[in-house]
């Protein structure tokens, strides 16, 4: 058992696969080193680890297949972290660890990646509150690393975006497909960087050789976090409206460091590190390493404290690897590691009768189908929808609407599919059966896979309409698509892939930190990378897509952030996260608990969502910051030492309070005490005289072995509006394996 | 034989299928009236009409379903033409016949229906010409007879409009979802009639009772004629940019006369009729009856010339009977009757191969389908694309591109409906090769039917793409689709749908008059009707359609015709038609004579295109006019008398010129003599002294019997800008038959 607690400066990372390589063999290698110890004959680090290289370097050695892998730096850091990397063989790397500077190395690595009515949902408006506050993000810079970006799409016009701010180092890297004209007053750099994929595959050829996103990604991520307006965007109808990122007037600067030929560590620790150097504010890392990579040698956990001490908040994805625990990655204390939760907005076909019923039903069918007046059609026999024998035998029959009953909520797609593969051309359209609820259930779908015309409609509203087409031939039914429906009820719930904490790479930790809408998201898309599938086997393209993810969480997060710093320029990235993290919303828009769609929609945990939904605009005015200096979180590191006796354990946390309101303010500590645990907090009152006056508090929890339970402390200003709330969690401890 | 030319006062009209009924069953009759008959005791026509059907039914006939239609009036007209259509027996028509004002009756009759770079090809832009010289056809109204209009298309939209125009006295009709704020400053009224309908169809339901078009035809005609400015119309990204109406700034009136659940003649006299009271100044009426229809029944050509005689111009299309002579509707010699020819635009899909090569082929696929790195896969078994059997050999292969080879252009849509439907999922796209022309020849492709993605090419393109296909499975190739190209060459030619003349109705008459865009024309569209089909059977809607016939044309006509009346307010509608016919152009884009897409790209004949391509910025300024009163063409039609002898004949036509330049001016006259025929001119020189002048000369033509020959007479201005060119045919007769 150990305890974690959301407080801002407890946080999780990203994890690496090891490689493997023969001895002689040359791989790439992340070195850091101490930069003091440079020689001053040096003209500086590039010059001295490159010497360092060739002092160290064997003649020739043999490769497997006969290639031989020069021994050479492929690139210096000089501002996240310090080092370089290189390929070397493994002998070549324990000459290497004897030089001068060395402190440590490990195996380049490969990268998981982990979307716009969600700015309405989280509440930002032109008259109050964040967006106002920071003239919507006006001069703050967002770093994005990802898969690049599609210059042309309309989310990075800079019509009535202002000089780019002075403080902007960075450049516009021409590439194949890339010149520089494409960068302007909203999109205000790119570079790309893949020297570690060509290192790790000597005879891969780069299909877009430049920050051109091929892919789609990080077109969606860096629109989401800070595109400007785009009026008219869609997904196929759905979701029709103005787009805008997060913070549309923020300046974006792309890393591309993912590539269709590999995604490796060196190249993600150039990405960060140069955006460092470039000056950007921010940094949206929507990827991160497998959950096990231990803290030292995660080039991002290494890279992004770097990032910290240089002024920069860091926001991470949790990764997609669903409700099982402990299966998060970017756990690691000074990055916010960013829970998807789902938005109260819907997807859906209208399906009408003969008789006048009509029945919403959830659609997302990518295309604007005419299922006018048919034949409503059920078959028993036939309703699982799936055997090619017996739809032949509606070959030649009539247009028609055929009802699929499969009361399992999950092969929808699969059933989809299948018809679309095998009914006749007969069968116009299909209304399949969910046992779930459909409408006003905003978790339900997570996918925007829909191949074939049809609606998903409820097992209790299904009853009404196979009632009416067993009465035969005359009955009749229309599907109208490309419905969308905002203000659904019981959003956000916690989506059911978000990786869940805690976090295995820095254990004690309450990771992830905060969730921000990561399902059915909409953002721009690289317009050739297809984004669904029609009908048999039709992949189409969009310029904008509608998907899931914490990748598409962490812009949100990004994009707020950029706000806060606006609004606030002389705020820490501590303070700036634990803003985000004391002002998040446990409850949905009914004022329930969220509730967990990896849970059959039980109650979600912090371990899910962390403290709970971002709210933009009660983050702008906290109150009181968890304030914290890169020498805090150094000492965290060190201290972190967690027990594992059975029986009763006491444990005292040690916290400071810092007042960023105008004036003073009483606060008295309000607990909800999880279940099976005693927890005393002194004082219970603390007493702030004027801004950034500073109080300190202990808390004491004692528990014992058992299940996840968790509750909260919360500071509650007296005569005053501002609530300062974290997370407490006991959590079963989870078993590092690789 | 006989002799027609292409004069403006020479020119066709719709007809009529006939109507059966018993004596005693009641069914619709169209009756004219001579209003100078009306006693003075009735309050109006209205009541006199009444009065008369009153005292003339017969108690109770027995209808043969048992059904009681009772006697009665269903319309009045009194504006275009005077008189009223009532449901009688044929024994109360008989008695009718005897009633005081009797002019004529006939058996109501069902009519046939027969947008948007068009402008551009048109040549009309901002900066010279009919555009700005009529300001875009402010304050002209052009009255659209269709089957409605879906008034929420954004081409309806009033941005920029000023008050309506104080002459419109028509209304803004409610109906079935349509209430009267949906008409605005360029919708500016409805109007909708369907009492022919019902009672010819006691029974029937009328499934939209109101203007609202539900079919999309109207909203096409009325948006192309007078749509305002729509930035990102598209069909389905085929054709994208501004679309607009040719006259943008003209304001609408659209009467709904064709419904669902019929088209009948007493209800579209109703809507001309109505249309002439309410103040339009042109018609566009993209329908007419079957060519066989007599003059003195066809109800369009009899309301047309009411219409004409108050001032205003009539568009009516040709019909789309294809290339067969003398099957061409509306052929009455007071109306402009419009032929439909091809747009210099073309619709392709890029296909690029793995070893470099590049090949723009036709596609019109309505979906954003990606294709990209695939297999290419020929086999020449299996090449003709339409075995089930030999595609279902594919079943469990890799994703790949079929080429389909079928050496006939006409049986595309055939073959691509059916590897849609039969071809395993693993063919994802198929190349179709052509044994005609593809690129750069814009009259090739007619429809916007194209179910399954692909592209089709020419069979010379073809041999490098099988050559490279044969090489096996290493052999790749990408499909991009949405690509428009414009400025294609030999354009426009005759589209092959378009009915030819001559004119059965009204012999001797050169017939069509003009040719305008009417193939692949973007306009926009009703959004729940279908526009085209998908894959197997998907059926797809659009706010926008690309589609093809003379009732595309026709509004193309109507526009122009209403900027002239705007920039000449005092023009004749003869005038007008003269304007435009003696301006038209003969020649393609290439400056060769325009090609007939009918007769295997031949040398189009003035029966097929009249005097040409419609030049709207020539007919602004034409130098020299055929006008004509309304006893103009009362008289020509008592004068018609062609004789058939066969040997050598002498025909004599007498022709009156007016100047309508600025000063004077001198003409010669250049005779281009149809072969085997001989044409003499006197005066050979016409000398105007001033603005309105009429000068008049007779020409004289002696011919044999023989094939059809054509010719013209251009009167060329001595220094000076200005040349009026009328086609001269000599064709064989046309029998009439029913």
């Amino acid at each position: 058992m150990r305890l974690l607690n959301g407080f801002p400066f407890l946080l999780s990372l990203f994890i690496i696969i090891g490689c493997v390589s023969s001895d002689a063999e040359r791989s790439t290698y992340i070195i850091h080193m101490d930069k003091s110890h440079m020689p001053q004959t040096f003209t500086g680090p590039h010059h001295w680890y490159s010497s360092t290289v060739d002092s160290i370097k064997i003649a020739q050695p043999t490769t497997s297949n006969g290639h031989q892998s020069p021994a050479r730096v492929l690139y210096t850091y000089d501002n996240a972290v310090h080092g370089f990397s290189a390929v070397l063989s493994k002998d070549e790397m324990e000459t290497m660890k004897k030089s001068p500077g060395f402190l440590s190395a490990y195996g380049d690595r490969q990268v998981t990646v982990d979307t716009t009515h969600t700015f309405e949902f989280l509440k930002l408006n032109p008259f109050t509150g964040l967006w106002p506050a920071s003239d919507y993000g006006k001069d703050v810079i967002i770093g994005v690393l990802d898969t690049g970006v599609w210059p042309e799409s309309k989310s990075y016009h800079d019509e009535g975006m202002t000089a780019v701010p002075s403080k902007w180092k960075g450049t516009c890297e021409e590439g194949q497909e890339f010149n520089s004209s494409l960068c302007n007053l909203k999109l205000i750099g790119v570079r790309y960087f893949n020297k570690g994929v060509i290192a790790a595959n000597p005879n891969v050829t780069i299909s877009m050789n430049s920050a051109r996103d091929t892919d789609g990604h990080g077109t969606h991520t860096s629109s989401t976090a800070g595109g400007n307006y785009v009026t008219e965007a869609s997904y196929f109808g759905y979701a029709m409206g103005t787009a805008r990122g997060v913070a549309p007037k923020a300046r974006l600067a792309v890393y591309k460091v993912i590539w269709d030929e590999g995604r490796y560590a060196s190249d993600v620790l150039a990405g960060i590190d140069a955006a460092v150097s470039d000056g950007v504010d921010v940094l949206s890392i929507s990827m991160g390493f497998g959950q096990n990579t231990p803290l030292y040698e995660d080039p991002i956990a290494i890279a992004s404290f770097g990032a910290m001490e240089n002024g920069v908040v860091v926001a991470t994805s949790a990764g997609n690897r669903g409700s099982q625990t402990g299966r998060l990655h970017n756990g690691n204390p000074w990055v916010l590691t960013v829970a998807a939760g789902s938005v109260d907005r819907w997807f859906s076909g209208t399906l009408t009768l003969g008789n006048g019923l009509t029945i919403t039903g959830w659609s997302m069918l990518p295309a604007r189908a005419v299922v006018k007046n048919l034949e409503l059609f059920y078959n028993e026999t036939m309703s699982p929808c799936d055997s090619a024998e017996l739809l032949d035998t509606l070959n030649n029959l009539g247009p028609r609407i055929i009802i699929c009953e499969n009361k399992q909520r999950q092969p929808f797609l699969y059933q989809m599919s299948s018809i679309a593969t095998f009914a006749p051309s007969a069968v116009r359209a299909a209304i399949f059966v969910s046992d779930g609820p459909v409408m006003d259930d905003a978790a339900a779908f997570e996918s925007n896979d829909f191949p074939f015309p049809g609606v998903i409609i409820s097992s209790k509203d299904a009853e009404s309409v196979i009632k009416y087409a067993k009465l035969g031939s005359t009955s009749t039914a229309s599907i109208s698509f490309q419905e969308t429906t905002v203000g659904t009820t019981r959003a956000p719930a916690v989506s059911s892939y978000t990786s869940r904490g805690p976090s295995r790479a820095y254990p004690g930790i309450l990771k992830p930190d905060v969730m921000a809408p990561g399902t059915l998201v909409l953002a721009s898309w690289s317009p050739g990378s297809f984004v669904t599938t029609l009908e048999k086997n039709m992949l189409l393209a969009s310029d904008y897509n509608i998907i899931s993810g914490t990748s598409m969480a962490c812009p949100h997060i990004a994009g707020v952030a950029a706000m806060l710093k606006g609004a606030h320029p002389k705020w820490s990235p501590a303070a700036i996260r634990s803003a985000m993290m004391t002002t998040a919303n446990p409850l949905d828009n009914t004022l329930n608990p969220i509730r967990d769609n990896g849970y059959n929609l039980a109650v979600a945990s912090p371990i899910a969502m962390g403290a709970g939904q971002i709210d933009p605009n009660r983050a702008l005015d906290p109150g009181l910051v968890y304030d914290a200096t890169p020498q805090d979180y150094a000492n965290i590191l060190c201290s972190v030492n967690f027990t594992t006796k059975e029986g009763v354990l006491v444990q005292k946390f040690g916290r400071t309070l810092t007042n960023v309101d105008y004036g003073g303010g009483t606060y008295k500590a309000k607990l909800t005490v999880p279940k099976g645990t005693t927890v005393t907090v002194s004082p219970e009152t603390l007493v702030f005289g004027r801004m950034y006056d500073k109080q300190s508090y202990t808390l004491t929890i004692k528990y014992r072995s058992g299940n996840l339970t968790f509750g909260s402390i919360v500071w509650v200003q007296e005569k005053g509006k501002h609530t300062v709330r974290s997370p407490i969690v006991v959590a079963p401890r989870v078993e590092i394996s690789s």
